[in-house]
């Protein structure tokens, strides 16, 4: 079977993508621009925090229109840069707007990288000019996009899924970037999903709010929210499949599971690429009372440093699994509890209604000794599941955070 | 000016103490005894995991009865031991009273250590007749029992103090013990407080709450809340200066200020001792809306592993120091937050008004480079404030925590 991924947002029909050298890094390229001919039904969900980066407050602000551009810069990420950074933020969009012949409501702008700093502003502005010349559907065009997203992540993370209804193909793309925080900062996490389907702002809305929750919400590298945080999808219609307008379409849910499901790739692609990270964790939550205390436990799980440190060390640490899901603030019968360790290499209960147990030390090392791990947590509260995707704590996490900002 | 912590809990008029080896630990000494002769007014906080260890369970019990002795083990903290490890716990205590020919509701009990395994509660009973006769009143003595509580700490941790109030002297004595993780399992904190003052349980009780929040509960190593964790003041009133009954007495205010003090040199030697540490800090928020805010801001910035890593390498990391502001959940403006880092070597303003500034470099290095630093957070949303103590997050914690138990 071919792999499109490379191909990433100008795989579905009708988007186009370029990315190039802006001087706002020295060398490597840093912006980024996703286009579409017609115009897109888009959604976004944006940082929590309450600190946020310029280019998050004006694209919150031109989510509701019909879209069909976004301009992306890295390597420096707009953020703590008052009224000049706002400015900043709307000259991006206006500039890719005249230049590309559109509406200044139908761009969107994302940015990512040091922040504090005020953007090389003129270089970016005649990027833009530049940019809009190497826009193309080509698979560099797609791998360049990718590139010019990246800041600390060691690959390129690009996605591309298709189905077929009713005799047509329908076609998702992806790229995405993860927790980068060198230089000087933090885990901006910024995912671009464009698709050739048709569907009413409504629908996409629900099913990019449920799909977030299901990816970029469930992962934690090391619980800290940036100030650029940004997943954002475009549907333009091109591929000619009718429109869906209804939850009892059948085409709709064969769409909702495509999209979730390319969304949790990109989620796990950034956890995989978590700073020092030497393993993928797991942290599978069942019969908790309700989803809410599932992922809260999970989230209290693959957040604390114990647990992650003793993933690093391949150390069948339950007590400090235990111990995270005591502090949660959920309530649970910690003697209604089970403990399991887990990966290709097998299965161990180490932890019976809140008891530690002998078990084999030799085969819980070799379990733990895989690149991808599970903790999975059985409580009797009720049917409340979640699961969370979390990385190791390494030396290396420790060695890429705490060097001077150079 | 003499220096009597090593006397720790046997320097207030009245009270006796032991540490010796009974076979928990393969060498070293486990197993401690602190007695008052008189009976005495016992406050005590516990932890608020929901995993609870037997000993935690126990002394809950016996907290609000006139006690006159602790006994404590390390190298096994009997949690996660179900039916079995509450009647360990009961041995202990029961075993104890009868020692000491004392009624059994006068004891109280602690465990640190490994958990998910049985006590080996032969050995401890056995060590309890023998530690029974090692009781003294000598410097020997406090050194003991501060050993005995041990589990990964670097060094003993004793404190004592003393005022005189109208011509009479009333002394404070601690030990306790911190962060430790190997082995397999948790960040156990203990301390324990003896005084020769006399003093109402109701106000004893308020002073604790307090003072506990104010140094235990604004410490934070990694955020990971123990099964084990306890503070016991115990005050048997042997120092013949008149009973504190009353919020109006002169005395009531010198005790509070004295306990809270040593309180406070406690939970900081806690944190010095924390894994792997290199540095100590302080995180300050000021104007906050409320205490409480400020307490969840100065705990968000405390726990940000991102914050603590850029401490240990000693980066002017001010962007991470504001998110982790920004995701903590209080509601603040930050186009009105100024963050400053600070050290003996002097105070630089490094983002003003929620912006970067171009700061001094050289400057920041310097001040980053000691072992004692701070970041104040200066918000305008009110009279907020909050110090939190912690710790940076080094090489050495992931080596430490990492490594298999063994």
């Amino acid at each position: 079977m071919q792999n499109n991924d490379q191909y990433s947002v100008v795989y579905p029909k009708g988007f186009k993508a370029a990315g190039i050298h802006s001087k706002i890094k020295k060398k490597k390229k840093d912006l980024a621009l996703i286009y579409s001919e017609a115009l897109c039904t888009a959604s976004g969900t944006f940082t929590k925090n309450l600190v946020k980066a310029a280019p998050v407050i004006v694209s919150e602000e031109n989510i509701n229109n019909k879209i069909r551009a976004i301009i992306i810069n890295s390597g420096n990420a707009n953020a703590c840069t008052g009224e000049i950074g706002m400015t900043n933020a709307w000259m991006m969009v206006e500039e890719t707007a005249k230049a590309l012949d559109i509406d200044k409501s139908e761009v969107l702008v994302a940015s990512t990288g040091v922040i504090g700093q005020q953007l090389p502003i003129d270089n970016i502005l005649g990027g833009i000019v530049d940019i809009v010349e190497e826009l193309g559907s080509e698979k560099d065009n797609g791998v360049d996009a990718a590139e010019a997203i990246m800041t600390t992540d060691t690959f390129k993370k690009q996605f591309t899924s298709e189905f077929v209804f009713e005799g047509k193909e329908i076609r998702i793309g992806a790229i995405c970037k993860g927790s980068g925080m060198i230089h000087p900062n933090m885990a901006t996490l910024l995912g671009f999903v464009t698709t050739d389907a048709a569907i009413d702002k409504e629908l996409l809305d629900e099913i990019v709010i449920e799909g977030v929750n299901k990816s970029f919400n469930s992962i934690t590298v090391d619980g800290d929210t940036s100030t650029n945080d940004m997943v954002i999808v475009l549907a333009n219609g091109a591929s000619g499949v009718n429109r869906i307008k209804d939850k009892d379409q059948e085409i709709y849910h064969i769409f909702k599971e495509k999209l979730i499901e390319i969304l949790k790739k990109m989620a796990k692609s950034i956890v995989v690429d978590g700073e020092g990270a030497t393993k993928f964790i797991e942290v599978r939550i069942k019969g908790a009372k309700n989803d809410e205390d599932a992922i809260k436990a999970g989230k209290s799980v693959a957040t604390s440093s114990l647990v992650k440190t003793a993933a690093f060390g391949e150390d069948a640490n339950w007590g400090r699994i235990l111990a995270a899901v005591g502090y949660s603030g959920i309530e649970f019968n910690p003697y209604e509890t089970n403990i399991y360790i887990g990966s290709s290499k097998g299965e161990l209960l180490v932890c019976e209604m809140g008891m530690g147990l002998e078990f084999d030390e030799d085969m819980a090392k070799k379990i733990l000794s895989e690149k991808e791990i599970y903790y999975l947590v059985e409580m009797e509260e009720g049917k409340g599941d979640a699961v969370i995707f979390t990385c190791d704590l390494s030396y290396d996490y420790v060695k890429i955070n705490g060097s001077y900002r150079s």
